[in-house]
């Protein structure tokens, strides 16, 4: 499997799924196109394409926000990509850690495994 | 925040993560129409918009594999959904547990936190 086998939309596209390395937090669904897939590789940092701006962009490249890329994972009908990072800040231009701070539904009275996050940070710290 | 607020594209739909609340392991990434993310609301399982098959999907209808909802989040630009589900079986249609089985790229020699999943575990199971 190689950049080639990807399956972009009609535009070009394909959606990225960034997601912490170690919390396994998603951080970010963001758009690629084979130029800033192929630059996501070579740089082990990520790039994606704006569909309003109709630019690649190196994500922290003003901010210095970047995501050094781990694993880029592809899914089963290759339409769509799950990058893993360890984000040296923030991913969301709003200063967030993630872009996925709101519920719409909450199916849950709480987030249950929340006050567990301990175990989780100490399994990323061992693995270091 | 509601139904109505999401951002759909132009055919009427918006991708939708698919994680394991759990485990935070990424399933899958689906889409959802208006009418499929009211479903999975109302019936506290995923349903989806299939693309291929322009039609409703409940997802395990037939395999008995539903993905039951815990909380349903939205990113910075209401244009992508987060869905944490407990799943009652494979999300992925070749049995697998997760879509996103293989690597295009590997930054690291091994996925380095694989072996502490035992404790995610612990942490999950401390939770319920």
């Amino acid at each position: 499997m190689n950049v080639d086998d990807v399956v972009f939309d009609g535009e070009g596209l394909v959606p990225a799924v960034v997601q912490d390395a170690n919390s396994k937090e998603v951080l970010t669904v963001a758009y690629m196109n084979r130029e800033s897939l192929k630059k996501t590789i070579d740089t082990k940092e990520t790039w994606f394409y704006s569909r309003s701006r109709q630019s690649l962009w190196h994500k922290g490249e003003t901010s210095g926000n970047v995501q050094q890329v781990s694993d880029i994972r592809f899914d089963c009908d290759r339409d769509a990509l799950l990058v893993l990072v360890h984000p040296r800040g923030p991913a969301c231009h709003r200063g967030t850690y993630s872009c996925f701070t709101e519920s719409l539904y909450h199916g849950e009275a709480k987030q249950k495994t929340e006050g567990f996050e301990i175990l989780r940070t100490l399994a990323a710290t061992i693995a270091e």
